[in-house]
């Protein structure tokens, strides 16, 4: 593989692999997957996971289900890859870009399935050739994620200069997408050009996923980086070694106020305290113009056993406290600097600016 | 033990007891310190931590290590537990309150030994009262250490409602000293007066006193605990569950900037953003007029390894990456509502309050 942003799910040689992330940092195990129910586990089990690399696993998941289809007819492999793509999708319920893949998959093989039975042509060549179909939708689908998260880099890099420090939380990188990343995506794409980032990157309890994966990912590309705990962003902003916050988006209010990995507005706060600018990565499907601010946007409450014992030899909390455990915040889009998308940055007032770009071609 | 506020070290039964925190939260093993050597261990192992409780435990394990001692004449009993007290004060070189404490008890010695000489007086029975000098200075110093810490809650609680909800970072509890602790006496002391508290504990990594040592000894004693990682202060203070935060302080310069456990600082900005009081504990040996600012506090810089490995099943971070491990930071005195100490509440303007206190009787 080159050198540069990795891809933590792609096609090759006729076949579907994904690089399972849930032996990272220690393992680096890439995995063929040739099963709908390989392509479930691997979404469901986080071995893949970032929003827009599940739809990406989704595209190809359900092509891989096709291919293993014996139907001889067009009509029972249609209603067949309706139910394989309900089965894949029910992997992650929550996910919107899960459901959004396989929908886009299912409607062009419909599409293509009215045209032919239109024409009389329903036999089993013609489902081989609804097969391919659905591979070239997926190549597309991929194609397009990598063009997408590009252009964010593109766009974002516009925003930094050389040799600057830059701090982000959790992983909006490479391993979250087809390949770059969102708000990692200026950071591989200035290194191409030399631009010599120091990156520092949250650990991010209770998941770290900063320590395993962005810190992995970015010293795999030959990035400077250097892990923190949560609570050191503070004394690393006053040392002056930070001149830029980035990090992703899980979803976006019509007001600019944005969901991420919890944390996220902690680190919002300290970096406007700080006179930093703080930028999020937000690509347009992710604005969601329907929901008025954040106090819409619901916050998934997860277990306290990931604070407790997860990762642990043995448990670091005492039984039979309480635990509170947000797996996002949502961070006011006062502190939010600039939102970049895949068609350009955005500045305030939000509510104003996002549904221009949102609408823009 | 009752309920309420543990003690950590305690001299029970003509024994020097203490809690082995290495073994918290997982399991409750009190161990009798029988030797000097025992006594040196258990601080160099942070058997025993927080800078009072070393303090009073190198007290009384000066005490044990004379009682070992067979010298028939004062001469070399005072030699011997000179060197004895400099054994004990090389357990952990930077720890104020265990070079203070034996120098407390030698000085102490040194007077009895001075009048006895001077009557004549210095055999082995004179060798004996002179043992028993050492156990009641040590008991002075424990005992202070408890009312010291008392009247810092008191203080304390006068700042607090019945009901609120308090955030607290790191271990500076009954723990850390003698009994009470120092930032959560006021909780124990509200506690006794049904106040009703609700104690949310930062679990402050990479160490984790706060999940290991905070949620424990507060749950032992029946007060409500809710344990989150340091990432999610920003969250609970949003949900508006957060009227004040309590936190200790390592070393307070003249002008009110106080160094405390690393992640401090961070939460003090996001408690000034939230608009939620600021309380810093400080007893007035802690306040160190000589140092004018907190720029002038060294911070200390510990392996990477205790963010990457140290707790886990398996390394967290991928190898060769570099990672940056402050101690403490500094938190600036804008950002501190008050200074509680066991004299008094200290308002700004602290570079004319904080010698008042400390030159008060």
């Amino acid at each position: 593989m080159e050198k540069g942003s990795i891809s933590p799910i792609f096609w090759k040689n006729g076949k579907l692999v994904i690089l399972d992330q849930t032996k990272l940092p220690n393992r680096e195990i890439y995995r063929e997957l040739g099963t709908k129910e390989e392509v479930y586990d691997a979404i469901k089990t986080l071995a893949v996971r970032g929003a827009p690399a599940i739809g990406d696993c989704a595209a190809y998941g359900l092509f891989v289900s096709a291919r293993n289809r014996k139907d001889q007819d067009l009509a029972s492999f249609l209603k067949g890859i309706r139910e394989d793509a309900e089965y894949l999708n029910s992997s992650r319920p929550t996910a919107v870009n899960l459901s959004w893949a396989l929908k886009r998959e299912v409607h062009v093989l419909e599409d293509f399935a009215r045209g032919k039975t239109e024409e009389g042509k329903t036999g089993a060549d013609v489902v081989e050739d609804a097969k391919e179909i659905l591979l070239e939708e997926a190549h597309k689908i991929w194609n397009e994620d990598v063009e997408s998260c590009r252009s964010m880099g593109e766009y974002g890099l516009s925003l930094l200069k050389p040799g600057m420090g830059i701090l982000t939380h959790c992983n909006a990188g490479a391993l979250a997408t087809a390949k770059y990343g969102t708000c990692l995506s200026p950071v591989y794409l200035g290194e191409e050009q030399g631009y010599g980032f120091k990156v520092f990157s949250d650990e991010t309890r209770p998941l770290l996923q900063g320590a395993r994966l962005t810190a992995w990912e970015l010293h795999r590309a030959g990035i400077d980086v250097t892990t923190i705990c949560d609570n050191m962003a503070s004394i690393v902003m006053k040392n002056g070694w930070i001149d830029a916050v980035v990090v992703g988006c899980d979803r976006m209010a019509a007001n600019g106020d944005g969901a991420n990995k919890i944390g996220t507005s902690g680190v919002a706060i300290l970096a406007k305290e700080y006179g930093i600018p703080f930028y999020m990565y937000v690509p347009t499907s992710t604005i969601d113009l329907n929901t008025e601010t954040g106090a819409d946007i619901p916050i998934e409450e997860r277990e306290g056993a990931e604070i407790r014992e997860m990762w642990y030899r043995e448990p670091m909390a005492p039984e039979g406290i309480h635990f509170y455990n947000p797996a996002f915040d949502v961070t006011d889009a006062k502190y939010i600097t600039a939102v970049v998308t895949e068609k350009g940055v955005v500045y305030p007032p939000y509510t104003e600016n996002l549904p221009k770009i949102v609408k823009q071609g």
